[in-house]
């Protein structure tokens, strides 16, 4: 076999054979295949796609090149459930609780923040004494007792999609559907779980800024899980404005707090409740109707809180933050940002939002920034709201007041107001399984 | 500017400026820019093509990238001559006597064989004592005495074309005809020539297989030429079948002689007479009616031949072969090709006709082979032409014996026989300028 041949045969459109992708993705992680043939060849992919069985293939070869995890000593249907990306993104903390106390298995691995979008596993080491590095017995033990973990990524995952990003960043073939569909699924088949819920984020703050480009990506994604195996759905939903009022890391555990008891903005609740009951049906715990009756009860009854809590203590943190909110001391400085006219929210740049909080200080500038948990911003007001000249649309709060200061300016090119009245996104635009795309 | 955002925007089908051209060229020849970009801008243009103004600075910054040879030292018009390559092509040898017969001065450099294409440069060489190393200040003054030199490439024409060949080489852009015409046309900037005369070869010997791909080829060449100030004009001639009858190095030279004298292969003799006639067309030596009078006249008179002569003489060759080639003794081994049946030859495979006269050892079979002068075949009988069984339709020549019965085993795949006549291409398929695509 020959890479010549493999990227001509792309480059005619033609459908590469399971050995030919094996070929190059073993050949490109051994340093056997030069970057400038496998660039090539991915040019070639962004002009003609992969087949749903180049896609699958190619998926499992990348995640094959690493360390697959096997969560086979969990037992019961392990469900995890990914975002492609947002901005207030703290669903995990919400759901991992209400899935686990209605009896589901959620072991979770997660990622730190990257460029404008925060991580969930920053957010959990915002509690005090809260462990994310557990080794995979502990983590196995956990999850068995307690019915949910969630911990940092250890050993190497997918290093092929590692490798492949790299070169993709330089030599602008990231804006593929296919790829970027192989790249997260490619760590999705790693992470070891039986099925897999994806939250396909649309608008100013995803990747995916259109509905139809999101319904693609979902599809794609889709067909890898089922492909490989796992059940897949894919939800799509709204990121043209961050998720919930939160955005920072400990005032988003606080917000995580406030939806565990069924006190969450109004967006983030539905989304949070959505996603459990999805797990709960994908774990066969449930059909759909007792599905979304379980999560409302365990929100009800406080035994979501009281899981959340038990994770936190058995992760190395102090519970007493979750049952007591306000022993988050908010951060030193504060300013609130105002509406300069009347009218409402047309419109929001929610990635602008996003490297807002990241100029307060509570994502990375660069891999080795530390973060300031306290750092944040609380958006009131979002698209589609009305407001009145002068009136607070957000807050921002930092550690630092050159870094306020900084994130206010920033935060002007996040936020237009208008005069017209705009319908904002719906919060759940769609769900996509193997045999249907339903709109909501 | 940045690579990323040059590769982008060609991904995206946009026109890139001279100066990101400029860029693009420069920085890979210093290798500031990574063979793995340049990968992926290539295939980008493989799919989107290339503009005419985007082909015109491309190929300007890669001839400007090596050694610009000036001819300004010789008087008068030069008109280059270029064949995009073929087999049995001794076209040179031919029609530069006529047109330095005519008044006209012909600088000419010439390659070496490459692949199943022979090489001008070889074939001179087989002329006993003939000399291609000569400087350019003697090169000049010979042109300026004599009206012609054949000399090899000294210096450094177009690195950058060497460079990004050797990458399309191994990322399966060799095919893309921008880049082909890219390619050929860097060289012939750097040629210094005034005007340029193309030989656009078509068919099973030539690189363009159909007449479609050949007119596209031809036009994006003459529309570089004319770009970048050069008169340019191509005539698409038929490498369905090899050209002439005798293929190899002493034996095309034999050929090149029959025909300076007026008795050279049909086809051979067409061809030769009708670029011999454009060339002294585009030096304003004459008008077209004029031009083919004179062209036949000097082959008549036997000015051509002398001028041939001279030139051999000139360049340190033995002018008595010119005037006696039986003096070329024969190869020390003969076999004929036999016809299996009664019948036509239907359709002959020229690459194969080629890549047997390398079997045969006139050709090299890596770059540093030694080739054999006197190997070679005769072509008698070509596509198109009536046969009987066991009919001679052609004799293969060699020095080795085990060569002979290889190259007699290769050619079964280069005929094809069999009971309907087939009408052959005709020699001079089309002509292109920069106006007009006329058929033959």
């Amino acid at each position: 076999m020959r890479m010549y041949d493999i990227i001509d045969k792309k480059k005619r459109g033609q459908e590469l054979t399971e050995q030919e992708i094996q070929y190059v993705i073993e050949g490109y992680v051994k340093e056997e295949i030069p970057d400038y043939q496998v660039a090539a060849w991915l040019m070639a992919i962004f002009f003609h796609g992969l087949s749903d069985h180049e896609l699958v293939k190619m998926t499992e070869y990348m995640a094959k090149s690493g360390d697959m995890v096997d969560l086979s000593k969990i037992q019961g249907i392990k469900v995890d459930k990914h975002s492609t990306g947002g901005v207030g993104d703290k669903t995990t903390l919400v759901i991992a609780p209400i899935v686990a106390a209605c009896g589901g298995k959620v072991a979770k691995m997660s990622g730190r923040g990257l460029g404008f979008t925060g991580g969930t596993i920053d957010k959990l080491e915002s509690i005090p004494g809260f462990r994310t590095a557990i080794d995979d017995k502990e983590f196995y033990d956990i999850v068995n007792r307690t019915g949910l973990a969630v911990i940092g990524q250890s050993g190497e995952i997918a290093p092929a999609d590692k490798k492949l990003y790299a070169l993709r960043d330089v030599t602008a073939t990231v804006d593929s559907i296919p790829l970027i569909a192989t790249s997260i699924m490619s760590k999705k088949l790693a992470a070891g779980s039986d099925k897999i819920l994806l939250d396909v984020t649309v608008g100013s703050g995803a990747f995916m800024k259109s509905k139809k480009d999101a319904i693609i990506l979902a599809q794609k994604m889709v067909a890898i899980g089922e492909g490989a195996g796992r059940e897949t759905k894919a939800i799509l939903t709204n990121m043209d404005v961050p998720l919930g009022i939160a955005v920072g890391n400990e005032i988003e555990v606080v917000e995580a707090i406030q939806t565990l008891q069924g006190k969450g903005p109004k967006d983030f609740q539905e989304i949070c409740e959505v996603f459990a009951a999805n797990m709960l049906m994908l774990a066969k715990i449930a059909n759909e109707k007792e599905a979304h009756e379980r999560v409302k009860e365990v929100i009800a009854n406080g035994s979501a809180l009281q899981k959340f809590a038990e994770m936190v203590k058995t992760q190395g943190g102090d519970p007493e933050y979750i049952y007591h909110a306000d022993k988050f001391e908010p951060a030193k400085y504060h300013q609130d940002f105002i509406a300069p006219q009347d009218g409402w929210v047309v419109k929001m740049d929610t990635e602008i939002c996003g490297k807002t909080a990241v100029v307060l200080g509570a994502g990375r500038e660069t891999k080795d920034s530390a973060i300031d948990p306290k750092a944040g911003i609380y958006f009131y007001k979002k698209t589609g709201d009305k407001v009145k000249a002068g009136e607070t649309v957000a807050t921002l709060c930092a550690s630092d007041k050159e870094k306020l200061k900084g994130g206010v300016e920033y935060l002007k090119n996040g936020y237009f107001f208008g005069d017209q009245q705009v319908d904002p996104m719906k919060n759940i635009i769609a769900e996509v399984t193997k045999d249907s795309v339903i709109d909501n």
